[in-house]
């Protein structure tokens, strides 16, 4: 029987799928990549100096834009994109022209299953995406699109079709993502375990989405990838993934939609300073107390039917009841604004979904 | 450094856990798990004709009830206990004196790890019923508590106590455990796939309960296990765990206990004829549609503040929505309040608990 060997055909998407890479160095890191993605397009944010030069491995096809770049872009409406913060790679979702995106820290490596053999986690995030999330109904057997599974006894028929898959969250071998709290009570704890599965986030269940391994459908979803306002002038970091996986979250429940986690595993090499994380972290942490109860009663209206429009319902919300807990989010609610403005001005087709007079993002 | 090894100083919770069997066969299947179940007290539930003598292997401590026994036990009550069918197993539960319950069917064998360990999965029960849930939040790394894994950056400091464990879901290799239809349509399909993990079912979240490799703990959620009434006299068969697990789910949610599934796997060696599992089923699959929506929207009043309470509010719903499905959801109400009025009278210290007049019980 003649099966088709997706990994000797032509890349699966391969016109359809940008690869979104914040960087402060030299993308050495490709290297170890480059069976897996040098036939994609890379959109490289520089982060930092934009006098610095980012060397790119020969070979690759992509494009690059440093702060200068992104300024002379968004003109006064660069003001939503962080600066000295790796949240600034959403600016990449915002100007591909791609249905897809796979973004990846540049501290991640090529990992291995359980046989040795290396892992496509291009390809296995682009099953994930191709095939429908189960998110009103768990499947005990995980993800039921998947060879070798199904739907259980017991699993509603007329839930079988599932949803539209929007999101699908990797994750990490070697160094696991935790906060600089637990790095400093367990620095030498490794992540070794391999689990093979993938499944979906329920409805109604918010999760910590990790930006180091993640790919999403633009289309369905990629103005609620806004990673918010970190870094440079801001008072706190590595928020900017769990922000936008918590609007994420929020709207793909309210839209239908799916978010999967699990495979694929990337090579995690290097766990960052815990006591640099701990002073980005901890207003977040403190925050995050007020964050997590907004966000799990945080509802949408049904005019809301679009993810721009539902966006900016947050964003209001976000102004109502967490300007009281700090300015902050008063700041981070106006700049949610200006991000939907800049999307549908970098996204002219999909611009009329938002609502906002195409007038008014000029 | 000196660590225990759990299995070979004396078995963990020795004294307070049951096993419940239901079966109709001799109980050779045990002489496989003689290394891990010796040590625990048996309650053997013999379903069908009881003129039938039951062999159990030598050297298990064990009693056994047949149907006589359950007439005589509870009297009229006894028509909530189901006949030819294995729901009869929640008898065991109810008899129990000991605070966990490990139910496992007499097709189950012991399963192997991907290592070729043999896997002890009462053991990894007690685990899973030792150390909390996480209900509340996802945890992408999967249960936080197990070793080598924590909770990840992004995850509510305060919601890390996580909440009690009450049920433990295990799982199953070689044989899956699919409806009818599925087991039709993939006659040769087999779980070969080992999942290494454990997570636990968010709140609000349903989800299929087997009850193949089951355990709970009976004193957060015993009363709420009742398996229905299926086989001889009754329309439907195979949704008497789906049952539980659907009502011990509401009442879960509602009083913030955590359900886990995943590990252990045990090796589930026959599967079932589905044609006759379809005639069991077809009407099940059928209402199941009007089920899910129902136990999806039940919300309990704050005064059914014990799992008794939960499980009569619970019943008088059945009868008032379900009713109308069909007239045998109104024997079922009937049976549920059987069902706690024995569960009162035979664990009489509880029964102030169910908020049933002791009196009203007899």
């Amino acid at each position: 029987m003649a099966t088709t060997d997706i990994s000797k055909s032509s890349p699966p998407l391969k016109d359809e799928l940008d690869i979104v890479i914040p960087t402060i160095r030299n993308l050495d890191f490709l290297e170890m990549w480059r069976p897996f993605f040098q036939p994609y397009h890379l959109i490289i944010v520089q982060d930092g100096d934009p006098s610095k030069t980012i060397k790119v491995p020969e070979g690759f096809d992509y494009e690059l834009y440093n702060r200068n770049d992104i300024n002379k872009i968004l003109g006064p409406k660069a003001s939503c994109i962080s600066f000295k913060d790796s949240a600034c790679r959403c600016f990449g979702y915002m100007v591909s022209k791609k249905k897809y995106i796979f973004t990846i820290d540049d501290d991640c490596f090529v990992a291995k299953d359980p046989t040795g053999k290396e892992i496509n986690a291009l390809e296995q995030h682009i099953k994930n995406l191709l095939t429908p999330s189960t998110p009103f109904f768990f499947n005990t057997l995980y993800d039921p699109y998947r060879e070798g599974a199904d739907f259980v006894r017991g699993y509603p028929f007329s839930l079988r079709e599932g949803a539209p898959t929007a999101v699908s969250h990797g994750l990490w071998l070697n160094i696991p993502d935790y906060d600089a709290p637990t790095q400093l009570v367990k620095p030498r704890e490794r992540n070794t375990r391999f689990v093979d599965a993938v499944m979906t986030i329920p409805k109604g269940t918010l999760f910590p989405m990790c930006g180091m391994n993640l790919a999403f459908d633009r289309e369905l979803i990629g103005p609620a990838m806004y990673f918010g306002l970190m870094g440079d002038g801001q008072p706190i970091g590595r928020y900017d993934d769990m922000w936008a996986g918590w609007c994420t979250k929020v709207i793909c429940d309210h839209l239908g939609l799916g978010i999967k986690t699990g495979l694929p595993y990337i090579w995690h090499s290097k766990a960052s300073n815990p006591f640099v994380n701990l002073k980005k972290e901890y207003k977040g942490i403190y925050w995050q107390e007020e964050l997590i109860p907004f966000f799990q009663s945080a509802t949408l209206s049904k005019d809301a039917n679009t993810v721009q429009k539902c966006y900016l319902e947050l964003s209001k919300q976000v102004k109502a009841k967490l300007g009281k807990v700090d300015d902050y989010f008063n700041k981070l609610a106006d700049a949610m604004v200006t991000w939907i403005e800049a999307w549908d001005e970098m996204n002219p087709s999909a611009a009329s979904s938002s609502g906002v007079p195409s007038g008014s993002a000029k």
